[in-house]
């Protein structure tokens, strides 16, 4: 949950010069952080831009043989417009891992280098929130996704391949320096909420519990009740009720 | 509930020169008029027509400052073929809510316009009834799609506008005058059914509960188990048990 | 189920020379069988060929005047890029029962002709498996697509037909003859499970009730967990648990 205080002077800041979509947005966020109620938070990116993004502070040094990515996604941009950026792990010398919604509408993951990802035909991304999550394990090599709480077909990628400690996470750009040279034309545009990670391989019941909001083990590399993380530029985190 | 009796006279008139689906959903309907089980009425729009239409009577004048309108929708006319008319509401001078499925796929509302709508990248319309629900509020602007129970992104769109009465809506077709116009390219072909309306916003809860046929207040601009209308044309009502 | 020893004595077979998709799967089916849950088989074909098939026996002959027919299916060929067989039922002379994914997406069944089928146009496949079914009367030649429990618009096709016995029944390929004359551009390449058919046609209800894993007749022409198959080139078995 992030902190009423500092919220409330992210939205007098906001106030001015804001986007439509930004403002409804704020306008609901100040209704609701007078309430008791549970609440959720969300990251919105309202625009394209090659400046705004988020840092995410992970809890531990992404040094990792293995790992399960989770995420809400809602983007109104479709299939067929372009790709765009949905994780990104960059170290000094490497994309360690990215992840990528392609023009054509499949999936992408990236280790350790932007050539030769891993594809997936998955159902498209757009303005409905969809729950995303990723499983990959060194040992085998063994990758697949999870759509609302669905598997994927499994595939292989990278076996006995390491994660490397050092880098940066962040959401909204492609890095393809440590945390700088953004293209605008990869940026997200949308909502995304739920962030969470672990170094370890959840289980497809997991995953399914997880999309029907029941309870699973907390992210030991991120968790997004308690995650700790830097906006920059034109994006905003808004609180609603559950 | 449609009238046994009636339905009883429009399916033996409909019986000579309908088409293969028409008459198929008439053998269904026939059979199932002798049951006592709970019944759904759907409108079927066999083909595309610039005469075939559905007037709905409101049980109060679209003189609104908010509102959700729902309905059922499946079509075969897929993505990329052409744009589809899904609601109208027009007055003598205007369109003054016209909600859109655009031959790009996305789905687009308008206010008193048919140029500056706004637009909303949602999953795409199918042979499978999608639950289409559109919320709008004057007062902050604040408009929104469900697809299924899910929420998409909120836009802004025409802040302060009143939806102002003396007009007439239907289903089917565009009319560019008040009922007249029409133009085949645009208009609805497959089935609809469970059209409501309410003059405010339900809740996303209410929605969602709507989707999954549990209990909300009933419509008070439209309610599907007790709404008026006419049909014109090669469109017929058609019941089935629930 | 497929039986233990036979398994084991595909898999050696298969860890020489096979494609990364298909050894994982193996290591999976391993680490299974070893185990005493309740196991679900999967037939995999992990790369387009015009080699590989599997021929499903039937309990019965398939001289019917009616059906259902059901599947899992995952695939990463998207819509756009080429047809793929989903089921043939071939005689010495006809395409008695074919059903296909279009390239452009839409759903088609064939009997007895590989022309003049009839047209769905439903949710696309992708790599999260789909939960298919098909159900046809002869009485009234009602036809409808069931995705993932939900029904389609139902369509009239050949009313009056009957499908003739003596044929044979592969997944995989588009047979020109009775077992033979492959095509590599329509073959089926992914996952399939859940292979089961009916002689009658089952209710909404109970199609409902199949893809939400409750009880519902076994198949009696079909039924996937006593289903005798013959599987031939590049394609495996593997079972994993529910």
């Amino acid at each position: 949950m992030c902190p009423p205080v500092q919220m409330e002077s992210n939205e007098r800041a906001l106030l001015n010069g804001m986007s439509p979509l930004l403002s409804l947005l704020i306008i609901g966020s100040l209704h609701l952080a007078s309430t008791e109620r549970p609440m959720k938070k969300t990251l919105v990116f309202p625009v394209a831009t090659d400046t705004s993004y988020v840092e995410l502070m992970p809890q531990k040094d992404l040094s990792i043989a293995s790992f399960t990515l989770c995420m809400q996604l809602a983007t109104e941009l479709a299939k067929g417009k372009r790709e765009i950026i949905l994780f990104a792990y960059r170290t000094e010398q490497f994309d360690e891992l990215n992840v990528w919604r392609e023009s054509d509408g499949t999936y992408q993951m990236f280790m350790q280098s932007s050539k030769n990802g891993v594809s997936f035909n998955l159902p498209e991304l757009n303005t409905i929130q969809t729950h995303l999550c990723l499983t990959w394990e060194s040992q085998t090599g063994m990758a697949a996704f999870y759509v609302n709480g669905k598997r994927s077909l499994r595939k292989l990628y990278k076996m006995g391949h390491r994660v490397l400690p050092g880098g940066r996470v962040i959401l909204g750009q492609d890095p393809d320096s440590l945390l700088g040279n953004f293209d605008i034309n990869q940026s997200f545009v949308g909502e995304i909420t739920d962030v969470n990670m672990w170094d370890y391989v959840l289980s497809t019941a997991m995953i399914r519990d997880l999309n029907d909001g029941k309870w699973v083990p907390r992210g030991n590399i991120f968790d997004w009740e308690t995650i700790n993380m830097k906006l920059n530029g034109n994006v905003t985190l808004f609180s609603e009720d559950l």
